[in-house]
Parts: structure tokens; sequence; C-alpha cells
């Protein structure tokens, strides 16, 4: 193997590929970036056989060939490259060490063979759609904080996406909380699927702000993400997700409308003292065109209050103040609605105006 | 207690008291932060008998008295007052809690009484010395990089002030590299004190870039530096420093001129296998004006060359990377003079211009 690449290339590919590369695994190859040279075309790969990254780029060939090198080492080199100089070489010798030059600097490392390295398969897609990348980073970012930590329903671990009358809806909800977030999409059939996490998160990363059209195509077991500089495939999560759409049917009776930071101001005071404590959680009582806050626990109180417009009955109802933050944290948009309708019942937190996106949180029964 | 202050003087002063406040002590008093209001002025006050830092702020007092509150709450409340609120008010009631108060938010917190709390003694100057801000600051961090992080001999844990001739070195060292930083200091009498290398590192962030003069009094056991809007009060390692100015004493026969961030990144990129294998020292080899590096390990080899402007007789001369890193690191100028004398002495860095550090560098013997 060996070629010629843009330094910066190879940086930003490293930086990819290297996403999907296991940190720690008891198969070592896992651990590895593999590294193929083709016809004008370099391709980094990672795969942690959750997720796979593929990313490939420009360069002069001038021996095709592949190998892989220890992940972390060959990234924190290519990163230390000297920034003046445009061109990287690497080149593979009979000793099977790669030695990757650019300029004066000059490091060897020795490789392991690209033959045991899992490569992704072509997948064999049942359906496929199209969303714009700014708004799948967007749908991604306001569902993934609500899926849970913890394994014990796995499905409650990745986000939902369901396609069904024109609409794509993603979910996220760990049994406490839930958020939607839907946007118009023309589809012919229903389609769902239940994307990882991790995956999920990972996308934030690799996801930019453009209008460029990501084409997720989708088998059984796999969706294959095709990104503007890279392809991303993960395994889906196996099951039924719940029923989302029967959460929270009940009727509100009391809905106020506040400023986001105001509310996410004065619920991270609260969790302040709530979230060193066990099981404290935050008072919400709301009359008057007033929020009355309050939170106590051994280490203090805090309290607050602050003005909104509100429409129907006084309510005195408490919650986990971390969920309500994160919720808030979200939200993206400068005033929100609250509904509520008994201390028992979710509320449910949608933007001041327009519906694109839906969170409940379930309260903490207090008396 | 009872006052009100203006709340960024309030989030200025905790911040920095809250700098010598112990982390973790076997005196849970040591843990908290000193309040104490007295005519128009508040005082705030972090000890862990090591460093102490006395902060004070102006203010309107209705009633005086002191309190210790805990730190790190206290300290993250303040940060949480909302934005928006210049005042913020502290008033300590009957069954001793704090209430701190900022528009509708508010806090209570439990306290501690105020008399076990350890208040810094006046000291009993034997001397003073004036040092401008940006100074003391700069001659600082161009030394305590070079302290030791063990204990076995303590005074390699801080950094020497020397005074004489008109002339402050400070000096850091830590039995393999020695960092001297002079500049002239009008002062009638020699004076000698060792500072602790974490004060040193807590005034690296106190201090700022004006010439405002720092005064430092000095007596057997402490010394004692003011502010511009703190007094710092700190304990003084015991005994005699070495004999620095006998260090390097040699004839160097080899000089050469390099670009600062040249000679660094280079290292720096030969540091990346050294750093993680065991006992693994860099070479270099100078000669025909150029300087060849060199780092071999079991995790690869990186080398590199770059032109100097040279002047004697060619070396090869290995050193622990993270030594000479360090050095070029703060070195703070474009270019730096190096003087080799053999392989077994150390080499010498100083500024290309002007002589204001002088760092020394152990070799590792090789051969």
């Amino acid at each position: 193997m060996k070629f010629s690449c843009r330094r910066t290339d190879l940086l930003d590919a490293v930086n990819i590929a290297e996403r999907a590369v296991a940190s720690k695994s008891t198969m070592n190859i896992l651990e590895g970036l593999f590294i193929e040279a083709k016809e004008n075309e370099i391709r980094f790969l990672g795969n942690n056989l959750e997720l796979c990254i593929d990313c490939s780029i420009p360069g002069t060939v001038d021996v095709k060939g592949s190998c892989v090198v220890k992940a972390n080492l060959f990234s924190d080199a290519v990163k230390k490259l000297p920034a003046h100089v445009d061109e990287a070489k690497i080149e593979v010798n009979e000793s099977n060490v790669i030695l990757l030059s650019c300029g004066n600097a000059k490091f060897n490392f020795s490789i392991a063979g690209a033959d045991d390295f899992p490569r992704p398969q072509e997948i064999d897609a049942i359906d496929d759609i199209c969303v714009k990348e700014y708004l799948l980073k967007n749908m991604i970012r306001q569902t993934v904080y609500a899926v849970s930590q913890n394994d014990t329903k796995p499905y409650l671990t990745g986000i939902l996406f369901d396609v069904k009358q024109n609409e794509l809806s993603v979910v996220g909800c760990d049994g406490y909380r839930l958020a939607i977030r839907r946007e118009e999409l023309i589809h012919e059939n229903p389609l769902k699927f239940i994307m990882q996490g991790k995956t999920a998160r990972e996308l934030l990363s690799l996801l930019g702000e453009t209008d460029y059209e990501v084409k997720i195509k989708v088998s059984d077991k796999q969706a294959q993400l095709t990104l503007k500089n890279c392809t991303v495939t993960t395994r889906l999560i196996d099951g039924d997700y719940l029923n989302y759409e029967g959460v929270a049917k009940h009727e509100n009776t009391l809905f106020i409308v506040t400023d986001t930071k105001d509310i996410a101001d004065s619920i991270d005071r609260a969790s302040l003292i709530a979230s060193e404590a066990v099981k404290a959680h935050v008072l919400l009582k709301i009359e008057d065109g007033q929020v009355h806050i309050n939170c106590e626990t051994v280490l203090g109180q805090v309290k607050d209050k602050f003005e909104v417009e509100m429409q129907g009955d006084p309510i005195e109802i408490a919650f986990n103040p971390r969920y309500l933050l994160e919720a808030f944290k979200n939200a993206d948009c400068k005033e929100i609605k609250l509904s509520f309708s008994t201390a028992l019942n979710p509320v449910v937190i949608q933007p001041a105006e327009g519906n694109s996106f839906y969170y409940i949180v379930l309260p903490v029964r207090v008396h």
C-alpha cells in the first residue's frame, strides 16, 4: 500500500472514522482503524460491531492495498503532523510497518493484517427515507436526551423513527419522560425502526447544519445512513416500541406560557440542592399568574417565583428537577407552553407556537 | 449578620476566596467559607492552613456578624443567581440558617459557627518587596513548571525567591531540570524564601496582567501578598534551597538558535510514542546546521529534522522529551538559544535575545 493525500483530508477522515473504533475490546482488531488504498481513493473504516463508519477521501494511490493501524496512536500522529505542510504520504513496507510522513516528520508504526477486520455488509434494504442533515440532527438532539440509561428495557435505550401518514416522528422515552419530535415527510409506506441511543449521539457529532439530504436505508437488523462525507452503518434495536401515542391522553385543565430560559434557570437553581440529595423533588405551585418553585433537602432550601401567562385552575405538582431541566434545555424556542391536569398526571411541554416537539414528564407523587 | 452587596462583587469574592478552601479535610470547618460583615465591608475568607485568601468587597451592612458556610454549595448558589438582578442580600436568622436572596430567587443553607474558623495572623514581617503584578505572574509561570512533584526533598516542591544585588531571581527545580527567571529589583538587603508550588499555581490564577505593585511581606514562616483584590497568606517551605548558581558551570562548545515553536512541535511529535512507553528518550543529533530528532519505543518510531543556526561541534544527546517540551512551552519567545557541551552535560536553554530566563535540562545517558 502506498499513497499520498492532503494532510487536512487525512485528518478529517481519521477524526470521523475513529468515532466508531472500539476503545476497549476483547477483539484487539476492533481497536484498530482499517485503511484501504483503492483507485484514486483512500478509505478509512472504524467498526465496533454496533456502529461502523466508512469515510473515503481522494488521493494519489501508487500501490493499492489495505492494513489496520492502532487507531488512537495513528490518530494522535495525524493530529500532530506539521500544519504548514499540505501533503501527507503513507506507505506500508515489507516488514509490516506503516510509514506516515509529512514534510520532515516521519512516523513508523507496526500494523495488523486487514483480513480479520470486519467490513460492513451492503444492507438488504426494505425501505429508505431522506431527511435534510440539519433537520435530522435537530430531531435526534431533541429526543435522544430522554432515552433510558439502563438496559432493563433495551428498546428504551434507543430512539424510535416512526414514518406514517406523511409524517416522521422521532421518539425518545425512559419510562418517566417522553420526547416526540415531528416533521412532515412525504413517504408512501409506514416504516418503523429503533436506532441505538449511542449511535444517535455519534450522529449528533457527524451531522452538520446544511440541507444536504441524508439517505437512511433500513433493513430488518440494520440502518445505513449516507452522510455528506461518510457512510454510517448501525445495528437496530429489536423489538416493539411502546405505544407512545397513547401516553398522556388525559384532558388538561391548566395552561401556562413562560420564557424558556426563565423557567430553566429557576429549576436549575432548585436542582443545586436536589441533585446531591436522594429522591429530591421540586414543587411547583401555580396560581394567580405566578409559578412558585420550592425545593427542600438536607442541604437547605431554594425558593423562586416568576410570572406567567396562565389559563385554568391552580395546581401544586412535584417533579424530578433533572427531567424538567433537560426538557427545557432541549426545547430550542424562546417561549414554551406547559399543560397540566392533576398532580398525578404528566405535564405536557410544547413550543408556545407550532407543534414541532411534544415532551411529557411524569410528576413525583408527594402526598 | 445582615447585608446587601452587588451580585457581581459577591460572585468575584466567592470565586477568589474559594480557591483556598480545602476540598477534603479531616477538619470539617476548613471546607467552609468564612463570611464576615463589618462596617460597609464584607469579608470572605478561605483557609486550608497552607494557604489563606482574604477578599473584601463593599456593601451595605445592617447587622454586623460572621458565619461559615459550606463553600461549594454556597459558591454554586452564587453562580446561579439571576444574572439580570444587580443586588444580592444575605441574612443569618436566629435558627442559624443563612438566607441568600437575589430578585425572586432565595436560598437557605445551614451554617457553622465562625469561632472555630482559623483566621490568618498578621505576619511579623522581617522584610518586604514589591513586584509588578504581570511580572510576578510571568516569573512564577516560567519557573513553577519545573518544580518537583514528589515530596522526598520538600524544598524542591517550591519555588525560590532570591533577592540580591538589585536582582530578583525566581527558581524552580526538580533535580533533573532547573528554571531561573531574573528581573531587576532595587532592594537593599538580600532576602530568600521558598514558596510552595501549590500556592504559586494558585497565584497564577489570581494575578492579572496589570502593572499594579504586589507587596510581598515575608516572615520566618510565612509570606503575605497584597494583590489588587485580595490578600494571600501562605506558609513557606523550611530549609535551604540548592546552590542553583553552581549548576551547569561547564563550558559550552555548541550553540544553536531555533524557532521555539518548530522545535517544540517536533519534540511533541516524538513524545507521542515516548510518553506511553517506559523510560523512553528522544535523541537529538545536531550537525551540519540540522537537528535530527529520533525516538524509538515499542510503539514505533518517530523521526524529524529541521534547520538551525549552528556554531560549534556536532553532538548526539538524549533527553526525556517531557522536560524539553515543558521548557520550550514556557519559553515565551519566538526564538531560543540552546547551548551544549558533551552528551553527559546539561543543555542550557535561553532566549535568543536577552537573558530573562535560563533553563537547564539534564540529558539521559544512553551509551
